[in-house]
């Protein structure tokens, strides 16, 4: 791990480009240096000027005469290089450039940025940026950006690639009172990358959750590599853009016509156990819960409000984001009823009434907690003309070191403002409605999920793999020109891989067509064999249902003349025998690799209405566990056909499973496959059999 | 259209149960009134107290020498109907019952306020209530309620079925700056119902936008009739909650296992033009834009932005909440480019750069406003280092009598709290977050879509319906002790109702049964005919395939046979005979009885997976539209189907689109038809027939 100490806790920091000028970048840095009570020496480079800030300044960074930890440099981006050689000349260990016009301009910007890039990296320095906001930490503390506001004391941590999206933010945490540990502007992360951050902030002691706004990721399969041990740690919470821009790729095959522009994504965040935000409001509603509460253990919520339109709306929520409304005990319902006035509700939601004074609330908030069924609380409160806001937070207060999470929802504005703030000073999240913080809970009881998970990539040691066997046919593909396997070699590919496939064999003659389909069992279906050949089922190049040695012979020759007369200049490879096989449920195993995570596996319905129906989900191949393959089953309503559908048999799910698992190695192994589609998969009771494999070489 | 002015504006106020007890709500209604500096006389009305709140109290209402146009009745449960009976003598005009203890108490309140609802529609008194917290004008101004807040003033009406959500909402309203123009609280709804208010609402000058909390509707019918009209006068948005609730109805047909808990209401609203908000953030976050901005005449937007970042998650959302990003015309763009420096990005999101000033701002929206392909506009201001906020704000501000909506996103807090409340005053909505702009934008779009549809039922004069025919069957099937229709008789029902149908011969010997089956024509399916032998194949009660006299009078005994050693003591009524037809695109129609709006309509993809797929929209039958039905249509996967998919030829929608028709005026038309379903209509690309029909009735 790179030690990236240095970058926030600084001993002593230097600004090349520092400046008298109000407004420009190199003064506002100095400025906010001074007054965010850093504890270092702060030394301003500026080859003309004598004092900034009150302060004496060098017109070299070599003539420095101590150590310097930190180096911010804001200076022209054609003198940007420079000031980087004299850092490295100075031993410096961390630098950040402000700077714009990089890699962000193209051309000589990018050529530019690449120079920087060699020139830390020969010396062995980090670097933040170039073209970003620089960094904040509240509490050593340090600022050293250009923004304006340093942001109150707080445990979330926050990464933005874009740096107006990082002012906004600060600016917006001001009214919110939302605290940050630390904050930083990554900007083109040439060098240290949303990972590395994500890396070194999920062992700072200050930060209890890490929050990033991200439009894009630098490398993922480090991403694949690194994020899922440090979600283990603390809670990372990403709000990634940019979803509607991909789009439009050309498609060649079921499974890339299938995933969407941000299956990705959605597949790597899910699987490295990030929470996914879907708005700048869902980054901090769910970032202020994390930051506050215990992990719930389970899905089970117990509700208390003081009126019955809080209860219903709770209940609408909790069965919306797929948590349950807990089941009290007769126990805790006997205790309710004793403890609360005859007209309460003792059901969850637990009604304490409009006149609830704040021991009712305390009572019945602690009777629900103790109840073992209930995994988590939401405390709603109405501003009733009965209602005591401010002493019913003080009750719940009394409560808040119980082993469960508690989220209290005050339905108001004023008359919650000072309760609002201690209870929230001292450690329960609070919001106005109930259905953020039921959203909330939602994402703190997947998280909790997921960090329970174990989390071990299950394609270590699978038995019955042929390496060789698939190179040499890919190999032999290559050398034939050609970049589409044929039927009978996407058939050996997979089949060398362990997976249980119907057979298909080239043949080169009638009677050796004949032959095979003899040996195979009737009936068969024969197959032109070309990847010259187009829609083989329009000229008459697939037969099905071929019953007996004689028809087999037949239909041989029949295919190749009706081929030869759709496509006279075509020599084809041959003719393609393959046993039919009964009807069961037809299935769908693809692949498709993305530029940034490699191969994505896709499962879902088969059939001809695959891409119509589009039930399917992806993951991605790397580090890919069983419970995630358990997962993207289950996701689909091929899982439900796979159950056993309207008295259909359960299918062999395990012979499905296993079939993804091999394909995610295959496709790992080899970087040659471009795409691969299985459709169908035919899945029987004790089987699971590919039927049509389709392969494609990059 | 009920006279319900005085509940508003009455020239005088009389409370039943006033007191001078702190903390009663006869106390706090008092006071309320005296506070809210309502302009007419207020008569306490008390047996035991002499002066209340500084007025002279009468022991009875009728010892007041005035007209009393509004009655607040606020006396023990059991007291309620004697005071309603003194207000019908005094002539009073409409009456408020704040006391709890009615109908939602069940047993003696329930009977209580059957005869309060008797005493007012006999006097002709309006009754708001019983059990709820009243009425606030912020204009008139009346605060006829026991909440304690009186709302700023504003143009938005909120309607509350919850007494306890209206205190949240008044209270959150005061720290959201929100104003209102009526706030009612409607409590038990015993006579004026959330329809009434919404009718009155849609008339009243001071409100431009009606937001609702609702658990439930009055009566469904009612509400199909009323609020599409409402709907055209200004938009109506309702928070609707208890989806969770209903679940887990008895689903005998498909159409019914296709049904949310919540398909009606979706569908309800949508053809009355309804804005549905999910959650009580969205009705108010909607309800906000509508209060302010003009509406959109299309879909496209233009957005205007100093930050990458802002531009992006924008235009995320614009694809999200199916609006489109406005395509600038070349001369827009050409006018951008002179205007703006030359690193700004003159495609749409217009990106004027973090350092813009208010004036390059200005120019931006001036030149983008002007392009017609632009419909709306969302103006995105970060506070960057080089941003002035303020001025930004101000120079929008130039521009806001433009005929296109601008809603403004400040992303931000404290650097925009001035310009906020400036911006909003003058009539510009502001959002911190691009997201919620966005929505807002895509929901006033819609209404805006809804509000120039010309919504006439497609329902009239449809021909060649015979009335009487489906009576005689239904009164048959009764007759005969049965509920489920045989086949032939659905057949003879839909028949009658125009629709398109494969027939279905009942036949009650095998000569017939062949000789029918000549007539129609070869091949056919037999089928036997009872209501009490289920799974009829499984039993080998139904053979395909029939190609020629001999084997269909063979296969009639056949059948016989089968259900006689599977159900001996049955005697079916026959064997029915259906001409087998070519395979097209199977689609499904369906209706099941909804309790509040009648029959639903389902439409879409049909076959065997029709559960599992629930490729289906449901409309309510109701005064549906030619539009309706097309949307309804269009909203399924079925429409790709139907449209041609894989190289099929399209098929006659047109067709569709009769049946969907014809079979929302045959429910509409007899009540006694509990559920349907046509499951499949094979639609081909000349017409549609329906294959097979099942009536269930009452």
């Amino acid at each position: 791990m790179k030690d990236i100490n240095s970058l926030f806790m600084p001993k002593s920091v230097a600004v090349i480009g520092a400046s008298n000028k109000p407004g420009k970048v190199g003064n506002m840095v100095m400025k906010n240096l001074r007054e965010c009570r850093f504890n270092g020496n702060i030394y301003p480079i500026n080859p003309k000027e004598e004092v900034i800030e009150g302060l004496r300044v060098f017109h070299s960074i070599l003539d420095v005469p101590e150590d310097i930890d930190l180096v911010i440099i804001s200076v022209p981006s054609g003198a940007v290089n420079e000031s980087a050689r004299q850092c490295a000349q100075k031993h410096v260990k961390t630098i950040i450039v402000l700077t714009a016009g990089f890699k962000e301009v193209g051309g000589e910007g990018a050529v530019l940025e690449k120079q920087l890039v060699e020139i830390c990296q020969e010396n062995n320095i980090n670097l933040l940026g170039p073209n970003c906001l620089g960094v904040l930490d509240t509490h050593y503390p340090l600022n050293a950006s250009f923004s304006q506001l340093m942001p109150d004391k707080g445990n979330i941590a926050f990464i933005s690639q874009s740096g107006a999206m990082m002012v906004a933010i600060l600016d917006w945490s001001k009214t919110e009172g939302i605290g940050f540990s630390k904050v930083i502007s990554i900007g083109n992360m040439s060098d240290l990358s949303e990972i590395d951050l994500i890396k070194y902030l999920s062992e700072d002691d200050k930060t209890s959750v890490i929050l990033c706004y991200l439009e894009g990721v630098t490398n993922g399969k480090e991403f694949m590599d690194v994020i899922k041990y440090a979600s283990k740690k603390k809670p990372i919470i990403i709000l990634k853009s940019g979803s509607s821009q991909a789009g439009a790729k050309a498609a060649s095959s079921h499974t890339g016509a299938l995933a969407g522009s941000d299956s990705a994504f959605d597949a790597a965040f899910g699987q490295t156990g990030v929470v996914r935000a879907s708005t700048m409001q869902d980054l901090f509603d769910y970032g202020f819960a994390f930051s506050k509460c215990k992990l719930p253990k389970g899905k089970n919520v117990g509700v208390i409000t003081n009126a019955g339109g809080g209860g219903v709306i709770s209940a609408d929520s909790i069965e919306k984001f797929g948590l349950n409304l807990a089941q009290l005990s007769d126990e805790t319902k006997r205790i309710l009823k004793e403890t609360l006035p005859a007209e309460s509700n003792t059901q969850n939601p637990v009604d304490v009434l409009g006149d609830a004074s704040p021991e009712r609330y305390r009572q019945a908030l602690e009777i629900v907690s103790k109840d073992s069924n209930v995994d988590s609380l939401i405390v709603i409160t109405c501003p009733t003309a009965a209602a005591d806001p401010i002493g019913i937070g003080k009750e719940i207060l009394k409560v808040k070191d119980i082993e469960k999470p508690i989220i209290v929802v005050n339905m108001g504005g004023v008359s919650f403002e000072s309760i609002n703030f201690e209870l929230r000073e001292n450690g329960l999240p609070t919001y106005v409605f109930p259905e953020t913080a039921v959203k909330a809970m939602s994402y703190m009881t997947k998280y909790s999920e997921f960090k329970n998970s174990n989390n071990i990539s299950c394609l270590e040691n699978i038995e019955n793999i042929n390496y060789d066997k698939v190179k040499e046919i890919i190999n032999n593909v290559y050398a034939d020109g050609r970049k589409a396997l044929l039927g009978s070699e996407a058939y050996a590919v997979v089949s060398a891989y362990g997976i249980n496939a119907a057979p298909i064999i080239l043949t080169h003659s009638d009677e050796e067509g004949a032959n095979v389909a003899k040996d195979i069992g009737f009936p068969v279906v024969l197959k032109i064999a070309s990847d010259k050949i187009l829609h083989k089922t329009d000229i008459g190049g697939v037969r099905v249902n071929i019953n007996n040695w004689d028809d087999a012979k037949w239909v041989y020759n029949e295919i190749l003349d009706s081929a030869k007369r759709a496509y006279p200049d075509v020599v084809p490879n041959g003719i393609e025998v393959q046993k039919m096989l009964p009807a069961g449920q037809e299935i769908i195993v693809g692949m498709i690799r993305d530029s940034r995570f490699g191969p994505m596996i896709a499962f879902g319905m088969g059939g001809i209405y695959v891409n119509l129906i589009k039930d399917v989900c992806f993951k991605v191949a790397k580090n890919i566990t069983d419970e995630d393959i358990e997962k993207q089953i289950k996701n689909t309503k091929a899982y439900t056909l796979l159950n056993g559908y309207r008295g259909s048999k359960p299918c062999n799910i395990e012979a499905v499973k296993d079939i993804i698992k091999r394909i995610s190695k295959l496709t790992l192994d080899f970087e040659e496959i471009a795409e691969l589609d299985i459709n169908p998969i035919i899945a029987y009771e004790n089987e699971a059999i590919a039927i049509d494999v389709k392969i494609t070489l990059k």
